[in-house]
């Protein structure tokens, strides 16, 4: 490798040998020498973005189903800002990415050119352990590797590379090595034996799996306690990947709503966290309680997110003597084919009864979505991904990522129409790249969740400037045309048996379809209460005790 | 006013009182209470963005023709995220705004749930000067009265209020009041002595008129000094809000490109700027300079961001002695409707040969609009406004703003195709509050501009995969099918008789028009140079210099 090389052709092999293999990329003016070099690494795959927030969302889902990094091509401060929202979620998710944020060449700075700003500043929201701005050329790849093994180190996290244009083109560059990650601690004897004694005391105990502890290996071994001491598992509120369906064993997924999760851990005295946080309501509500273990209950961390989850788990089935139990697993079962009228109910019957095997199904309905986890609890094994920050618009692009990652799965989206439409340009590089993506988009005109927030916040008064706010009926949205106008194979279905033949379709063809669902606006009811509507499913909760919750807590 | 207010609505008089009548809000649970306040207030008026850049872009929008702020709504550091690159623009062209960003309520802050984020640190980014996040429902309202003080004061600014859910709903706030702006300051005796000085020394002289100077009472001043005395008027690269067309002296616009200005600039000895900064080159180039002022000219500042440039350059005129002298202003001329094919050339004369006296011309065609300047150059008075910071996405949704600011002037927004990807959701509020905006989109199926800057910072050896980060033609984008799925009747022509029949009719109808132009994509050489092929024609320039331009530095 006595090849001469400027800093974005060594930059460019730092990161493809270090494993990095795809660049979804929004690039301007100062990225053009990296751009350029992209045609030096045949290894290199570049994604084309059309907005930021896609090029973001997309290395998160990548990065979810591939394992490792992605990295992203973004241009100044603005592209990060474009970017930002997607990437909170991928830093709640524990998601690992290297962005590199191109930036005016360091001696242009001093003259606050138009697109000038303060990248450092916007990029710690997001990336606040590793933000660097690479002072010369010779430094840079160092400074990947840097950002590389931050970004790899548990918990996984993003490092932001600000790349200055002539740091970039500057001449003489060498590749850097990524030294090998150590491998992540386990937890230590004291823990475990404390943790061991708390379950053999018999007081009710429960297991909340979040980040790497809903992969296989960690459910398995957690499946074991569970069997063999009646411990209760719990998945986190928005799991980064969850492996689950027919022959992993089931875990019932904390609420979204705080009035619920009472109701599921009221009994438990001792919660034991594995790469989880113990559970806190998403909003704070007046007079209501934002730390949701109960008073009282002992709280145990098996396996902070700096460690290694599947081997803690698997000591402490050891301690428990758990070795050979048998874990409970999902028996396979899918509902049946959906009829009649069309509900948001409906469309996720359609999807348990007709996912293949190894689907991805990527899950921001929101609303729509409530009984998405029941109703493919049982079907073939598959991975599921949500929405972990909490900033909508991440299903489409996350969904792009997975696509890349894991081009033989299928994957399909379910997605809320005000949700859709804050990344709709994802739909162009789904086509541009010819991705095997469903795109369930959920049309019911309407900002659902936030009629129940409105209630649940107490803010009773609800006047028509108020109501138009959650209102996406001031214009008529056609998703289905949407699509095509991005290259897109688009549908709008009104009943179930349209949506059954359009799933089937979508399935069989490779390439990317979008399919739009019209479906009631359940939840727009400004005069009657709308919670006790949302408890009638909620996900990740199996259906009889839906049933029991709703007797409870219902009005 | 002994009504018992909550903070929402205490905060929610204090913006109306102080002359704050808009609202562009994209809300989340964060901002129930705020938004349940709107129907307390009958002057506010709220307009939903589908993206937060859209809501940022129109606040900006807005200002710049209203002459005051507007409110913005966002939801937490992820919705300021989505809308960072629009307030940049918005930063960069002086515009005052007020966000008011919702957080979580301050007691759930530590619990650091899904969309805790450090919301401050990404407003710096943005408005450096006024950032506060308010710490109880009593500051609550003179924390936003201090917010509007900085945002009108000048320079205009970004002031972000961040709002957290408790303070919102608390009761027994007070509304408070915006004390009034105190006059900006006037330049000094010595100065304008400096400068009249420097203009009667018989060098030649030229003025850079920026920011407010761009306005009429601040351009006639101008003129007044430039018929007197030679003096050459320029106006800033990316205006605010430029005043223009027959009657109105006319400015010739710094050019974009460096290579250019070098030529515009050449022989001025006396360069006096106007709330304008001394050009430098929007990027850096590898051996090319940033700071673009000739070695040797003189820099005067007559008046800085914080000065009145009316009051400053009147006092110049008088001590000058220049009251009386006519300036000279542009003569009444269009150019004839356009025939045959179509190209970008042609989509400029049309608008040049259709757009009624006062209209709002919102200019991000970037490489397409090379024209634009000239070719309106004479038509009836109107108000142009540009792409301040660089960061592409500006043009649609400033356009809803200047809408909304002017309801009974027609706004024409020229944008490019791949910068109108990027809030294409600005098209659904267009149609939702049913404005006066036709918009057209130059589809080139590329980011053409970014054909020339890879030749231009040299990055010579362009391959396939370069190639297809600056190519829009991976999937097949439509903006009439685009425009319809939000709801805006759109129209693709590819003739300039289909063009002119489209335009003729959007100008004849009330409400959102969208008509997408098929031009040629004529900078995608990679192998020809493009560099000559933009010297055809320069923004700003009169056609003459244009053409003698081209002789001394095309190749």
């Amino acid at each position: 490798m006595s090849k001469k090389m400027n800093g974005a052709q060594a930059l460019m092999k730092t990161l493809v040998d270090a494993g990095v293999e795809v660049c979804f990329s929004n690039p301007g003016t100062s990225e053009m020498h990296f751009v350029a070099a992209l045609d030096s690494e045949p290894k290199m795959r570049a994604v084309l973005a059309l907005f930021e927030g896609v090029a973001t969302g997309a290395a998160d889902g990548y990065a979810r189903m591939a394992g490792k990094p992605a990295a992203t091509l973004l241009h100044l401060g603005c592209g990060l800002g474009n970017g930002l929202a997607n990437l909170h979620n991928a830093r709640k998710g524990k998601v690992p990415m290297i962005n590199i944020v191109g930036d005016h060449a360091t001696y242009h700075v001093k003259y606050d050119a138009q697109l000038q700003s303060d990248i450092e500043t916007v990029a710690r929201n997001v990336s606040p352990e590793f933000v660097r701005t690479s002072q010369s050329t010779d430094e840079l790849c160092s400074d990947a590797a840097n950002a590389l093994t931050a970004a790899q180190t548990f918990p996984n996290k993003i490092s932001t590379l600000i790349l200055p244009a002539d740091v970039s083109w500057g001449e003489g560059a060498k590749p850097a090595t990524v030294p090998t990650i150590p491998a992540a601690p386990v937890a230590d004897d004291a823990i475990i034996e404390e943790i061991a004694k708390a379950i053999k005391s018999g007081k009710k105990t429960a297991m909340l799996l979040g980040g790497r502890a809903l992969r296989e290996p960690s459910l398995i071994e957690a499946a074991k306690v569970a069997a063999k001491h009646g411990v209760k598992l719990f998945a986190e509120t928005f799991p980064t990947r969850i492996e689950r369906g027919a022959g992993l064993p089931p875990v019932e997924r904390i609420a979204y709503l705080a009035e619920l999760v009472g109701v599921q851990l009221a009994d438990i005295k001792n919660l034991i966290t594995v790469d989880a946080k113990p559970p806190v309501s998403f909003f704070a509500y007046p007079g209501k309680k934002s730390y949701l273990v109960p008073d009282g209950c002992n709280l145990f961390e098996l396996a902070s997110e700096e460690q290694d989850t599947s081997k803690s788990l698997n000591k402490l089935v050891n301690a428990l003597d758990a070795n050979d139990t048998k874990p409970a697993l999902q028996e396979a079962s899918r509902p049946g084919r959906p009829r009649g009228k069309l509900t948001a109910e409906k469309v996720c019957k359609a999807v348990g009864h007709f996912m293949p095997e190894d689907s991805i199904i990527v899950d921001e309905a929101i609303t729509s979505g409530l009984m998405l986890n029941a109703m493919t609890a049982g079907a073939p094994r598959h991975d599921m991904i949500t929405l972990t920050g909490g900033a909508i618009g991440q299903g489409l692009p996350s969904s792009i990522g997975a696509a890349i990652a894991c081009p033989d799965r299928p994957v399909i989206a379910l997605i809320g129409d005000g949700t859709a439409m804050y990344t709709n340009q994802a739909l162009w590089t789904m086509a541009a790249e010819n991705l095997n993506v469903t795109s369930i988009i959920f049309h019911n005109a309407s900002y659902s969740v936030l009629n129940i927030e409105l209630e649940r916040v107490g803010a009773e008064s609800i006047g028509e400037k108020a109501k138009s706010q959650l209102d996406l009926k001031g214009a008529h949205l056609n998703f289905a045309q949407l699509a095509q106008g991005m290259g897109v194979h688009g549908t709008r279905v009104t009943t179930a048996d349209e949506l059954n033949k359009a799933l089937k379709y979508a399935l069989n063809h490779k390439g990317p379809n979008l399919i739009e669902v019209m479906v009631p606006e359940s939840l727009n009811g400004t005069k009657r209460k709308v919670l006790p509507w949302v408890l009638k499913s909620l996900p990740g909760l199996p259906l009889p005790l839906t049933r029991a919750l709703k007797k409870k807590i219902a009005p």
